[in-house]
């Protein structure tokens, strides 16, 4: 299943690593419910390995406090599928890697909600870059087929990163 | 391709997560040439997420040494691939995670040699458990197909992660 996303959005990868690598900038990622997959994406594409670091796999809200900083009490208060929770993964993992740029990803693909009530395809998107403030984008992509639910998040995270690649304003 | 060797492999993960379920125990991973396949491969386990807290993805040096703390100079003097660097991989992981085992990879697929000149095919892994000594395993699959090399190392991992989920000695 995952082979055939990373397989499907493998062309994505190049031009994101073609800008960073071109700008001087690396990568890292921290992932909830996509397991590590905008990680393995960008792996395959050609010298990947000059600009992407590695990523953090955090299904549990203690790895993500352990692993990223993420605040304990943030999310027993609000769970672990929110905006400031994508922005605090986003930086904690800019601070726990030599990446320039760090891509966030926490949502529930379902086909139940979350064990805090939150509905199938309620996905935030974090983009933290030194420098700059984190950006965090919400999508709701509604009850769908949990596959496709995760490949629209991996597709929007390679978005986000190919506009950070760039240069964005 | 990945794909591929998640759902080989995905029978693989239940006796797995049952064992750590049943004992109590919980799992993190730090991979390095693996790229996450290992949690990947335990994530498609019915209750996976009760005992899998999440992994590490450590391509770069600098990624193991800000993500895991593996010694800078360790690496600098060894190259990434050696027992020494899978033992703080393994040690690393389980500081940063509340997971009680964690199992690190390190090695090189190929088809090429890494940039410190060791040879496609050699391969070391760790197994660090809270107050157990940590073990690690060197294994040199030789200058096969890199996908064959990361098959057989999710697999040995696998195995490792078997033992320590039934309690090893």
């Amino acid at each position: 299943m995952n082979g055939c996303i990373e397989t499907d959005l493998s062309s994505r990868a190049q031009p994101i690593v073609d800008a960073l690598r071109s700008s001087g900038r690396s990568v890292v990622t921290a992932e909830s419910c996509t397991g590590g997959l905008v990680a393995a994406v960008l792996s395959h594409a050609e010298s990947a390995s000059e600009c992407l670091h590695g990523g953090f796999v955090v299904y549990t809200k203690a790895q993500k406090h352990a692993a990223l900083g993420v605040e304990a009490g943030l999310m027993q208060l609000h769970g672990a599928v929110n905006g400031e929770v994508a922005r605090q993964m986003a930086e904690g993992a800019l601070r726990r890697s030599p990446a320039t740029v760090a891509v966030s990803v926490t949502g529930v693909l379902g086909p139940n909600p979350d064990e805090d009530g939150n509905a199938p395809g309620l996905v935030y998107l974090g983009l933290a870059e030194a420098g700059k403030p984190t950006l965090t984008v919400r999508h709701d992509f509604g009850k769908v087929d949990p596959d496709l639910i995760r490949k629209e998040t991996v597709s929007r995270a390679l978005e986000m990163l190919l506009g950070a690649a760039q240069g964005r304003k």
